[in-house]
């Protein structure tokens, strides 16, 4: 044992927070409105558990979370369990088990908590931290692909989160058009931390044959149509072609049903991306650092093509404004319960008058002091409700 | 390592279960409106974090949960964390520090998951355990003990939870007696066993000088006014009489502001009674093994007075009607936006159409049986929204 300082009782892990009133309901009604969206669409609200066995929630796709992934010992089994970083893997898994025979397209939602080991650089938000999202699983399209954005960016025009922005990035890009211009595996490692700092020069120095289409990809970024059109330009390898023209038709199919979306293109970039197979998109509020939430398309358990988008709603409620408090009625001992139960169905907040001393209740001055104390902007005595100022 | 069966993707750790829709939903709805009640009352949420530090979780209050939690090392300060396995003692935590200078009466309300290394015998509900609840933190009375357990009915009864019970207890009031009636230390474990049991030859046996009043409280049992009709008749030393006097004083307070209410008493149950030191209520639906809920009176972080209920979503949400489905609209292609997103609005889900084959969207034939593969009563082509049957 060390001579520890006296611990602080007030003192939490780094990365874990108490969240008070309004947060704490701002985060939760905010959970509410994104659910209530996702469920309009169709897709079904699902709980997988917060523990997994680790050989199950870090096979497939969560392998790349193992570093992120508390683990303790089942005394039952002696198995070792997570407690899950991320929940998009439990869907693969209830998707390839459970919901197996469901009619595809399978459209699910969730919300919930998650803990990581460290959190991202960027976030100030800790190692616990919300989601809440949805899962399209079973079709392979531009239009599933612009239907999970879609429906995400209609959640946060409906929270009211300002001034967002869609980030589409086509992480498989640049590794099929590498391989296809013949760079050598033990270049692409230095090559695409290279493309990553957008350092054309080093880029122009490592690409070889690739170098002119790799500077041409990294001038193709910003707002999407601009973008796009300069990738139109950009002569790409057959498979490479094949992604950026997937890029350009999930655009498509946005602009459809979301005009007036805010999209930026990123074809080179795929930090970040680790299991994705597909567009995958990061959303963020235009001067914030953090992300508002990430999605993207990649291949669930047992293959199976499927794509989604996960919120912060820890985040989100930064952006967004206060969750409107109830007005508080302070009920002194005579009140009439109907009217105070009258006033709660109505949306005020009630406090009841609990006995404090022999004064309690018998003098008006009293009463008045009570509410006052505890912010009650009402006092309600016998059936007479009174605005206190 | 050890020659295990081939491990199957679907299982999860025992106690750990998947919802799936509607019972995912039904659960969080019913979280919702158990906070909504809540907050209506004047009870503000906040929301505790899923892990703490050993050192502060199971300090106080929180001793008594130390074998039911999982624990893992903070890699950034090697001190253990523990997940937690109530909320209740967070609050304690919370109303002692950040709220330590907030107005009292303290109202909090909380709602979210904990886990228990071993659930409780009688319940299925396994190891991760919901909680939503109230703490009312400051007041020491029968009318605070009587406003928390009034709350929660009010709150189990818009849920539309059937037949509710709450079974009143006073865990301290056998223990003062033991102690008054000079019984001595080393016979009193198995005294109380005796008492658990309900075992009344061996309480005649073991209860010296005590015998006969403890048999009356045996007997003191059932519909409130009934039995503490009989309790009132009982002589018990002062310190027994005084938690004797509380008991029917808080069953008074609740009788004025709840007289339909099913009460019943047990001036003798002490068991799972852990960190208490006044009344205590266990919640059951009636013919129903699990609790539906529990709370009771406690001493809070820096000793100050609290009582509380925490009611057990997940087992609620068996003893009601499953939430509402919304009714399910199939989006042909050529659907109109508009009326897709009013139907939306008036509270029905539609799944958009996604291209699935060259036939796509043409055939008014495969529009109508793509609809009722996805489970959809409605099909809405152009701006006309069709039954099907």
């Amino acid at each position: 044992m060390t001579d520890d300082p006296p611990f602080s009782p007030a003192l939490l892990p780094a990365g874990f927070v108490d969240l008070l009133t309004p947060d704490a309901r701002t985060e939760a009604e905010g959970v509410a409105t994104l659910m209530g969206v996702f469920a309009s669409h169709g897709y079904d609200r699902v709980r997988p558990p917060l523990m997994e066995f680790e050989e199950t929630l870090l096979a497939g796709s969560g392998a790349t979370l193992a570093d992120q992934s508390f683990r303790v010992m089942d005394p039952d089994t002696r198995k070792m369990m997570v407690l899950r970083p991320d929940i998009t893997p439990q869907i693969a898994r209830m998707a390839a088990t459970r919901l197996g025979a469901a009619a595809r397209p399978l459209r699910v939602s969730y919300a919930g908590a998650c803990v990581v080991v460290v959190p991202a650089a960027a976030e100030e938000s800790g190692r616990q931290i919300m989601q809440a999202g949805i899962e399209l699983i079973g079709p392979d399209s531009p239009q599933a692909d612009a239907e999970v954005i879609s429906v995400g960016a209609e959640a946060l025009a409906l929270l009211g989160v300002p001034d967002v922005s869609f980030d589409l990035t086509m992480p498989p890009l640049v590794p099929a058009l590498l391989e296809e211009a013949g760079i050598s595996a033990s270049v692409r490692p230095v090559l695409m931390r290279a493309l990553d700092r957008k350092d054309a020069a080093a880029v122009a120095e490592l690409g070889g044959a690739a170098a002119e289409t790799l500077i041409a990809l990294l001038r193709a970024t910003g707002p999407a149509d601009q973008a796009l059109e300069q990738l139109a330009h950009i002569s790409l390898p057959p498979r490479a072609r094949v992604f950026s023209e997937r890029l350009a038709a999930t655009v498509k199919a946005l602009r459809k049903t979301n005009p007036d979306l805010r999209l930026t293109v990123d074809p080179v970039e795929f930090r970040g991306w680790k299991y994705h197979t597909g567009v995958c998109v990061t959303v963020f509020a235009v001067g914030r650092a953090e992300e508002l939430g990430r999605g993207g398309r990649y291949l669930s358990s047992d293959n199976e093509p499927a794509c989604g988008v996960t919120f912060r709603p820890d985040v989100l409620f930064r952006t967004i404004p206060a969750a409107a408090p109830r007005p508080r009625v302070y009920l002194a001992p005579d009140a009439d319960q109907q009217v105070a139960a009258r006033l709660r169905a109505e949306g005020y907040a009630t406090l009841g008058a609990l006995p404090s001393g022999p004064s309690h209740g018998t003098d008006p001055e009293h009463n008045r002091a009570e509410a006052l104390r505890l912010e009650c902007g009402f006092l309600l005595s016998g059936a007479t409700c009174t605005k206190l100022d």
